[in-house]
């Protein structure tokens, strides 16, 4: 497959991934939206999370759908994808973060426009753990990342599209379960891309895009993706 | 496939989209029912209306499922549906969506009826933005059907019916993620046939149709349909 | 398929859909059980009872999975199952309900005990519309049982295991969009067998059975699913 | 299939399964977490829980995905699961069990640190009546596991990974109608693996693990697995 294609198939899956899981926290969020009212906040949001990965993953499924670099990393770790492939597997994934946060912000132009406090904002874009420590911080994200991408090297649905549900789900399920406490980056593009748009974007009164915590959600899913590779490697397999 | 076969397919299955679609709104918004008292109103519209694209389509599927104009205009304009059958397809769907509506409102006569203010109701059959302004609800209806064709015209799931379940998915998603600010038509013969339904029901004591808003959610999602198509007609594909 | 079979097999499914649908009311309106607090209770509710749909009809597979007179007598009309196996399906759908019932109130036996008030438990085993009116009524359980047989006779999932999901994701969404006015029985062994349950078991200080009512839930759902029938004679079918 | 894969691999599925189940109760009981405001707990749990079931039995894949020693006894007593493997399993489901429980602790330790009172914190590892009395507790928990092997036995998801996702639906389900009276353990493992955990974990201020219960939740769904065994060996079963 060309560096062009996994680009293109990377960077709309991811676009696709960041417009859903930005929009839903904005809903909740902002006021002023059909949402209004409806108190399970957390259920809206890890739903809209999940069906983003649905969404993106199925979309670039020409590359694979990984949309992630903490699953890009490994499958490589795994053997699955050629390491030579997977710069460009990156670019794909933080410019279409970036962008797919972009594309939410718009759709949500007016919102934004009408909230009279956006100091708040950067959680529609980032993570932001409610208790800030990064070394427990960094635990938390090792775990959930290494219980998604163990359950993507060890579960059998790698060769079928059902790959992409079965994904959804599991990461509906982490953010419901282990996503109290930090938010449940377990994904560096979809932490750090729209971190940058949020530095970026002219949202009257936004507070800061907080560098002190962002490579936290960049180092901690990467470390759960090795641990779950190595893990994975002695795993026993069904037989075919 | 004969010209009314393609009517008459269409037209259940829209129907039956408009059927979830309009209950589910009520059943929110309209007194005196067993949903009484529960808070997860926003939940409860979006798996409602996702449910009926899944029974909708899957009842439609001997013309493919489309019930919705945007989709088969983006189907057109990909090649795969022939322009000389899309007459038909728009004839069956703007009149099943408006039969739903009233099938909807039969179902909910008595708390109609019951309801001390009918003024607020045009919600129950069509969109209507709580910020208006015509400009950004039509970028927010784009970008929220755009995101709906890509995935029809990209995702892997095109020759089984597993079609239906994967877009009905994705319209849950789509209306938890981006339903905010304009109540997510995406679908022009879902909002203009429940509009027109809304005009000549004789509800006690109804608003307005909202005339001036209505071609915002006709227009904009066949501009999203077109931007999908054009960017499906780039996007790679996975090797057969 | 011996009439022992057909019986056996859609007893077991009907007393599994019964002891979901009862004991998940049962979980909402009685005090001091694990779900006190929660708000989403339409939400539980719907899903409850979808989810015992696909429970009860994939362990009734032998017989089809019908677990539903309504769905009987339209799969009878339209000629997929022989009028002459009708009795033996009935009769194992009533018992079957009947007992699913009882085992719910076996279940929550406690909190009916800890319950200050019983009076409004009916709730818990039959349907009892918020605003009733025989007629209107009807019309909302003909409106409701037509869309899910005509889904199961239309739609493209009948010869494999995915049609009892495909039919618990239509009833969630039937309940979640027009369960608010009746209730939505669509099932007459669903309603009539938990209410001979009702009249009979020993709970303190109980309500009703509501006989008057009794006869709406049984001849609603057998007409929508008529009409259904009618209908689905004459929608187009996908080629093979 | 060696001993040893088979400890693996329930050992792996079983901690995930724990992981998720003991983290999602954290979220709700526990304060500072992003779920805060989300009143749906209820839902949340049940799901939480659910997807933990399929992301842990499709993590233990090679050896069937049993992650409960109900269901391995249930195997076993139907011919499916030679009895000589049964410790393996049940080695591998008890270990991992509390050990997926320690890896939700460590996941949501800064929340444990910050909770004011952790006397009622045995609700996130282990279940936890709010009416105690052992045998009907005890009718409850052989119901609802029942209802779990029975459908296991029966339906006929058996020979795919669809069996994986289709037990994730039910045990929602059985959580949201059965969970009410008993916390729903319906395992052995999830519930006496956790207790451990709660014994030894160093959490300020935490309660007793109430070992005086904590037989109920194994002996019950032993005996509901074997009533299960017992039924499906009389059921029907669809001609191939």
């Amino acid at each position: 497959m060309s560096a062009w294609s996994i680009i293109f198939s990377e960077f709309l899956g991811t676009a696709v991934l960041l417009l859903f899981g930005c929009g839903v926290v904005a809903t909740v969020l902002l006021p002023r939206t059909n949402s209004d009212g409806d108190t399970a906040s957390w259920v809206l949001i890890t739903f809209g999370w999940g069906l983003g990965v649905f969404a993106g993953a199925s979309i670039a499924d020409a590359s694979g759908g990984n949309i992630n670099p903490a699953v890009t990393i490994g499958a490589a770790l795994s053997g699955a994808t050629p390491w030579s492939q997977v710069p460009w597997y990156l670019i794909g994934q933080f410019a279409g973060a970036f962008v797919g946060a972009v594309l939410a912000w718009l759709a949500y132009k007016l919102q934004f426009d009408a909230n009279e406090d956006n100091s708040g904002t950067l959680n529609i874009f980032s993570t932001n753990p409610p208790i800030k420590r990064y070394g427990w911080n960094m635990v938390t994200e090792i775990i959930a990342t290494f219980a998604l991408v163990l359950f993507l090297l060890v579960a059998p649905y790698g060769d079928s599209p059902a790959i992409y549900a079965a994904a959804a789900a599991v990461v509906v399920g982490i953010g419901q379960v282990l996503g109290g406490p930090t938010g449940y980056a377990i994904n560096p593009a979809r932490d750090l891309g729209p971190r940058i748009a949020y530095a970026i974007l002219p949202i009257r009164g936004k507070g800061s895009p907080d560098w002190g915590y962002s490579w936290v959600p960049v180092v901690g899913p990467l470390i759960g993706a090795a641990l779950a590779a190595l893990v994975a490697a002695g795993a026993p397999v069904a037989a075919p």
